[in-house]
């Protein structure tokens, strides 16, 4: 198999000419829509209605927004400036609560920036801290996946769960970062790919961007991953993470605890693909780690499209903990880290000093 | 808790003023509409269409559908009558290939009719046959929801999957029954309802008629279950089955192996409620039962929306097979059945002398 270059692919966002452009995740499938955000008030509203999504891109996009916010607003002064940042990195900072990335990455661009002389020099530094995060964040993704790919060699077969490549961050994404370095090294990878209730992720854009990029790639419902599992169609299965605890416990989309107890019951590896700054060592385990409830409209229409009672109660958990006992090992930049977990963890933060931002 | 009696509320399907009458289940949540079917046509579509579904209803439907066709074409001798009655069982009886009731209830009621002196003797006896099918199906709902409600006395909050109630039977249901029968015990039942795609009859079905009849029902994504069970809120899960092989390997829509497992982790019991007809002898276990394949748009879109690339390649089996060792025990009319399942199972179609009709 041949896939392109990731520079001849789309990712989620980019810094094209000057200006943030970001695809439009709530037109795919259907339609592929580039933005160019040129307001906070877009940025914001991107962010909000999940256009831009993911913790990798929701860093790099809040990041990104505190230059719009300069060019929007072109500050006269240096005190003018710094006020200003201080404002955007709250309003961006905050725009999804629960993103953690989306507030880290505000406010390490306005800490960088506020550093500035002039206003030219402070919209220079809060580029170039921008830049960084977008390059740090596609270093960490072509790491995962070369490591995952030296792990998983002669792994053809791929379960995965929701979006964790291309645009959920700015280069390959986690779990199918691995994915497509085991197909740019010409291994006959396909990928299983759920639909991912209730947002669909996997159907929409999973499903979207490996095809897209030439992987083969074949859809199921999320209640028939553990029948894939047991009838022998799945060789690993790999997904990315939301949170993990310090003991390896891994938050991540709701349905992903499910394929980790049908793997086990299989004997089929189950991998967890994320950059260390997914770790957070002030969270114990996943006993420890809050579960999000989301809108009950979300269960009773898709796509507009009414599905169930309109008044009917909901429950809708947007993620679940699958406890480290059934994580075979964890995919990082640093390396792959076997359990046990807890040890490994900390031996690799130690090793990078990254992920202690999310510490707090 | 109180709910009301079976003959106030709403089945899939009755005999109404020598008509036959069914609930369009394609319209429902959004509109309760009743269909009556006075032309074999009208019959096989609705079939087809999946107005009507589940299978203990699609075999009153078929039977009662002879029938129709007699009134519609009004033969004139006796053999006219019989050789229609013969093209009806075959016609009706194959509307949908995989539906084994339906063609084992047509076939039953051309055999009881064929037996008629005259036309109006073969439409009486036609009739007879058929309202005996649904009244031996509506007394089997009843028992199940007995001998479960005598089981799960103890237990108020039931995870379900699909929809096995009053649309899918002309009766309480199968799983559904044992929860009505415990409401209307007065026991302060809820039930977890998974929406179960790709049809959603879960969420379009099952918590309507819950709903409906005034039982306290939650929707969650089929991704959900297992995080529901780990998290200690379900006592035990109750499904249905579409077909049980001699060992008590359960074949039943998709989703439901996925919750067997979790439940298991969970040391939550398991149990399958079902009429015994649902056994088949005639396959030994569940290697033996072939897994259909549906119609890969039911995951490209939902009522319409696109949800996914058009043409991407998708895994759509219409149910999976949950192996006897998940399963706590059988809910029958014959009564609970425990494991081991192969000799219990044995015993109970002796004892009863169902059952057989399906082991070809």
């Amino acid at each position: 198999m041949k896939i392109p270059e990731l520079a001849e692919l789309r990712v989620s966002l980019d810094w094209v000419d000057d200006h943030l452009e970001v695809i439009d995740q709530t037109r795919l499938p259907t339609d592929l829509v580039t933005l160019r955000l040129e307001t906070v008030a877009a940025v914001v509203e991107a962010i909000q209605r999940l256009r831009v999504r993911g913790a990798p891109a929701l860093g790099a996009c809040g990041a990104l927004g505190l230059v719009v916010g300069l060019d929007e607003h072109r500050p006269a002064t240096a005190e003018e400036a710094r006020a200003l940042l201080d404002g955007l990195a709250q309003r961006i900072g905050s725009a999804r609560p629960t993103a953690v990335n989306l507030g880290w990455a505000a406010r390490r661009v306005r800490d960088a920036a506020v550093a500035g002389g002039d206003t030219a020099e402070i919209r220079r530094l809060a580029l170039a801290e921008a830049l960084a995060i977008v390059a740090e964040d596609r270093q960490a993704c072509q790491l995962i996946g070369e490591h995952g790919a030296r792990e998983l060699e002669h792994v053809h077969r791929i379960l995965t769960h929701c979006n964790t490549g291309r645009l959920a961050t700015t280069g390959w994404g986690t779990a199918l970062a691995v994915v497509y370095t085991l197909a740019a090294g010409g291994a006959p990878v396909e990928v299983l790919a759920t639909e991912t209730r209730p947002l669909l992720q996997g159907a929409r854009l999973t499903a979207w961007e490996l095809a897209d990029a030439g992987v083969p790639v074949r859809l199921l419902a999320d209640g028939a991953a553990a029948s894939a599992l047991a009838a022998g169609m799945v060789d690993a299965v790999v997904v990315g993470a939301d949170r993990i605890a310090a003991n390896g416990d891994t938050a991540n989309k709701i349905g992903t605890y499910g394929h980790a107890v049908a793997a086990q019951a299989a004997g089929i590896p189950f991998y967890v693909a994320a950059p260390l700054s997914t770790v957070d060592l002030g969270t114990a385990s996943g006993a420890g780690i809050v579960i999000e409830e989301r809108d009950a409209d979300e269960l009773r229409a898709v796509q507009g499209a009414p599905t169930a009672p309109p008044s009917v109660e909901v429950w809708n958990p947007a993620f679940d903990v699958t406890p480290h006992a059934l994580v075979t090992a964890l995919i990082t930049e640093a390396g792959v880290l076997r359990p046990p977990l807890a040890r490994t963890i900390a031996a690799a933060l130690r090793g990078t000093g990254n992920g202690t931002a999310r510490a707090d």
